[in-house]
């Protein structure tokens, strides 16, 4: 094994969902990586200590006591340790010094980072867990130093960077709000049970919602325009097939409308999977909004950065660095 | 019992959940009133002779054969008979005419009121069904000619009407969309379980919420800023029993941020129950905007009119008519 092939980080993605763990050399370069479904609610009475060095053993008994570097909802109220929010404006530094430190037999150190909080004009928090190392990461693999950055998700995150911090940020419920008029309302009553994913192309239903979505509206015309799932596919003006995408084209349509014009210098960077990522792709595309896709995992490239500004692992240039 | 206690129509406004039932005299006084929960939901195999006339089995036997006039989603896909749908502008001629007439032994016969259609500039389709009657009673029993109707639910109706007739309306799905968030995203997880109803005192939070969704914004700013309803919780600015009435005024107050504002000569008039109707004319109240009450039961006051216009019932001056 090479001298750039010798792990040198733990950093594990860990949500209410899923735990997402890599094994990183000092290049950042991913060695190994695995995923589990122990997220938060897959995790027993506070057994977070023991599923973690479940998922390491091999990694630990091959490679001797790694750090680990850990973010997501593990260090919220809910997670293994809360670890309080950060607050704006917060980069590398700022990160490295909130993060909790937890003893973890055959770990050298188990460290979560901290989230990030922001307060808007109107006194209104935001928050954000785990999406931080991830625009982290993409500013180091990117090496932009400011510029707009979207998550898109459950909960979508619209980040504002400058000089390599965060700024000021937005959360948008896209993903669960469309989850829950699919499943728990009428407009779902007509839509085909599997909506099968977007292929390469953008359907004309999406582009009609995106169409629909930009519409200059009074504040509450999408109560208004929501019906239109319903009286669309209740008329026979399109099929039950394409309630599903017309519904997904309003509701990335909504999000995205508050993206201001850019220029190809400026594009807005989006961060996330490539299936989800496209959608917001083609709005964006619609609108004739510049935006670029950052690489994938970006968060463990966010947490090599953390574990090197807090001292956990030697510095060194990157090969992606240019 | 004197000439003006004959009953002369029985009344049924049926639903999806629950079938409400009047005994009406010829001057529109309501002599009996009943209701059950034989909502569509509750009705099994098409059972919907049977269940009318157990409903009205005495009122059918101490009065003889009476015609029945209906409304709601009886008359849907779903319901007893499809009644199609009639286009705006409509006005008591139009559904006079456009009612089905069923023979159902018993009743001299039982009428089925269609629904109204109406189509926006963009070619979206719109539909009501049910609302036209209690459309057609305030009318009566107010006498405008004209005006903003708006009648709040799970589906709100907000409908324009010129010399009598509904000319177009739009539907908000406000109710079915605040019970779809209550219960199925983050933002029900604080909140009490049982959402006490408003007192007749608007709360500071509904207040609240109202001023928030009445900010000029982007089509999709909505998506964020429901998620203060999670924020301002999680930060301890709000009590958890606080939180439903936020998400109330929000709704409320996107719903009614498209209501030009008008003159005391020219109030917007709500249609429904108090409880709901209340949060409505808060909401009004806050941004100046003049509003008045229909009286209740308008549904039976629009099957009285529809009726004389069908020739069902005799015409006659009507008391509360000046």
């Amino acid at each position: 094994m090479s001298a750039e092939n010798v792990p040198v980080l733990i950093s594990a993605d860990w949500g209410t969902t899923a735990l997402r763990l890599y094994l990183l050399a000092a290049d950042g370069s991913i060695l190994d990586r695995r995923s589990s479904q122990q997220g938060l609610m897959g995790v027993a009475n506070d057994q977070f200590a023991s599923v973690l060095h479940d998922q390491c053993a091999d990694w630990l008994r091959e490679f001797g006591a790694l750090p680990a570097m850990l973010s997501g909802m593990v260090g919220s109220r809910q997670g293994w340790v809360e670890v309080p929010y950060v607050s704006c404006p917060a980069g590398l530094s700022e990160l490295a010094n909130s993060a909790v430190s937890i003893d973890v037999p055959g770990f050298r150190s188990v460290n979560i980072v901290a989230g990030v909080e922001t307060t808007d004009a109107m006194g209104i928090p935001d928050v954000m867990r785990g999406e931080e190392c991830q625009i982290m990461g993409a500013l180091a693999r990117l090496t932009p130093t400011e510029g707009t950055f979207i998550l898109p998700g459950t909960h979508s995150k619209w980040v504002t960077v400058k000089a390599g911090q965060i700024t000021s940020f937005q959360t948008f419920m896209t993903g669960e709000i469309f989850a829950a008029l699919k499943d728990h309302t009428i407009l779902g009553r007509m839509m085909e049970q599997t909506v099968s994913p977007e292929g390469d192309e953008m359907s004309a239903a999406f582009a009609r919602g995106i169409d629909m979505a930009a519409q200059a509206d009074t504040p509450g015309a999408w109560l208004h325009r929501l019906f239109s799932v319903r009286t669309l596919g209740l008329m026979g003006k399109f099929a039950d097939k394409d309630a599903a995408a017309y519904l997904s084209g309003l509701m990335v349509g909504w999000e995205m409308a508050g993206l201001a014009t850019n220029g190809p210098d400026h594009p807005a960077i989006l961060i996330g999977g490539r299936a989800l990522i496209k959608r917001y792709l083609w709005a964006a595309q619609l609108r004739g909004i510049a935006t670029i896709e950052a690489p994938e995992d970006c968060v463990c490239a966010g947490h090599m950065q953390i574990a090197q500004a807090a001292g956990l692992v030697q510095s060194q240039n990157r090969e992606t660095n240019d």
